[in-house]
């Protein structure tokens, strides 16, 4: 059963939307207010094209949320429990936020621009609000804001050389994480190392939203010796490579030490950060839930279930699975989801209810694929 | 063009989702992270039985975000401008809320469910995080969560009788927010009546997500005999009678002064709130835009426009139009906007700028249909 996304100013098309229209979409989602491509209609080529060329992604949706001023990275200290003491302009980081209580609330790529000036590329959450009642309430010296800033991913092994010929030799540079503000004729961008596949690949963050369909079509071009297209963030080789979905994965319950993400929040530095004490109670505690891979058996896949799937154990409820397909590089059924600790085990058996028939299943180390 | 909906565990089903597919839901959007269904393929059939007779829709993105403990009522008071000297339970209140800048962030209903809890039935904006955070940052002694319940509108000048026939004769005694708390078949619900129209009519806020489908069809079962059927928020419906629509007619620079929403903004009451100054500011120096109504010259539109689409007066940008339809009763094509308030004069005449034509157009008061 297909039903039509309504499209209408309340929420924003992406400056490449045009572009993506054209290109042929056909499924998309809505993230950070804004409309989403998800697909192109044929999800098996895009897969190809992401582990064996290169893709472009309008990946627009992962908003900028920026602060300005001279409060700037003691208010980034503030809101993250990454320990940003090594903290440089033109090299991001992988910074989990959470909430008072310690839950996660977003996981964004904080990019210093300036001296004063950071940037949280986020994922789906209002962390606009966040930010600013936070640098409201507690008078932090900073104006928050949503610079215009969109991007474009190039995804896959066929993507540095691509890059490589649009911005010059210098791009091999770039460690991951890396960025640089520059120009693709006459465009402004920043490029960053980035994108949320483990195929490797840049983030072009377009920076005058007028010229969207430009640069679709300057990485159009240049990337046709490659057979480049469209696509979108991979629901299969994300599950492969056990990629975070914040939003799929996470409940509003959920803390990032049941997603080994502990090693991105630092207990021990001296800087107050929000939720440290809840984090530091439920690291003595230790968690409940582990983020984990499954294998299931049975036929193939043919499309992601609408729904997490409940996980069984001896017919007890022991978590979910959050997202599942076939992986043609593991000849495999997998999934992701959730699971009590105590059966967050290598090889532990379980049963998966995909509401219309249930699969055993076994409890596999992330990344599934290596 | 159509553009199918990704659906997936990244954004939720409302209770009713089952129950709206089987009656024939055509198209949805995505709405505080949740499916929100937006037709079920005839608009004008979903129009005439609001106008005529009695609709019911699942606007379970109408989310609640709670917050329970000794400083609800202070706490609060110190999120919007709304004076709260008279608050009561049971009986509900619209409070624009705004950011420390003075901008319009969410216009909810607050409803006081006892002496220590308060919930607010948001617009599309994670008012969860921005409620969580403030209470955090500033140390008030709430707990912030969100409540399981799901509204389940019923509008229309025949929703009374049928509401009558399912609760009872003191349906008639609730005032227009008015609510409480009750069953229907053993079903946990909180009757209020409310609803985004000007047709009058109830909202039933489902308290268990797991009987959705019963609450839909004893609704649907009773209301047979009013000839009910299925629809949304309606696009026509709410131009004529003026309601601001968040998200669609605001933009990130929007206070509330230009919505007209003064009325609701306290300035002179001792207690201190968040945007208190900016607001003082703000009314001080007169707002620069106002929302006003359009008459628009031309063919019948036979489709929302998808953009906001540009005004000019004497080819100056003057503003934007954010929603436009042709509607029946006042028997020409109409709009909402935001309009320089030198041009926001009772027939002031301006050109409207749809993208792939122009047409004339005369500013006119809300709402356009009395």
């Amino acid at each position: 059963m297909t039903i039509s996304l309504s499209i209408g100013p309340q929420n924003r098309k992406s400056p490449f939307f045009k572009s993506t229209l054209q290109d042929g979409l056909t499924s998309a989602s809505i993230y950070n207010h804004m409309y989403f491509p998800t697909s192109y209609g044929d999800k098996s080529a895009e897969y190809d094209r992401l582990l064996k060329g290169v893709a472009m992604w309008d990946v627009s949706i992962e908003r900028q949320v920026a602060f300005r001023g001279r409060d700037a990275v003691k208010f980034a200290r503030y809101l993250t429990g990454r320990n940003l003491d090594d903290l440089q302009i033109g090299q991001g980081k992988y910074i989990p936020l959470c909430d008072y209580q310690g839950k996660l609330i977003n996981d964004p790529i904080l990019l210093q621009i300036s001296e004063d000036e950071i940037w949280l590329s986020i994922a789906d959450s209002d962390i606009k609000l966040w930010v600013s009642g936070i640098a409201g309430s507690l008078e932090y010296r900073v104006d928050v804001f949503e610079p215009d800033a969109s991007p474009l991913a190039v995804q896959g092994p066929l993507a540095t050389p691509l890059i490589a010929d649009l911005f010059g030799e210098w791009v091999h540079d770039l460690k991951f994480f890396g960025f640089r503000e520059t120009k693709l004729k006459g465009i402004p961008v920043i490029l960053a190392r980035s994108g949320w596949s483990k195929q490797g690949g840049f983030e072009i963050y377009l920076l005058d939203s007028n010229l969207g369909e430009n640069l679709w079509a300057e990485v159009k071009n240049a990337g046709a010796k490659y057979n480049i297209g469209p696509g979108a963030p991979n629901y299969v080789e994300r599950l492969e490579s056990g990629l975070l979905s914040f939003r799929t994965d996470c409940d509003e319950y959920s803390n990032p030490f049941e997603f080994n993400l502990g090693r991105f929040i630092d207990l021990d530095q001296n800087q107050e950060f929000i939720g440290k004490a809840a984090l530091q109670k439920i690291k003595q505690t230790g968690v409940k839930r582990e983020f984990v891979g499954l294998q299931i058996d049975g036929p193939r896949f043919n499309s992601p279930p609408e729904d997490r799937s409940s996980i069984y154990s001896e017919d007890n409820y022991v978590g979910y699975a959050s997202a599942a397909a076939y992986s043609p590089r593991l000849n495999s059924n997998i999934a992701v989801g959730v699971i009590n600790t105590r059966h967050a085990i290598d090889g532990n058996e379980v049963v998966v209810d995909f509401s219309d028939h249930k699969r055993d299943a076994r409890v596999t180390p992330l990344p599934m694929f290596r």
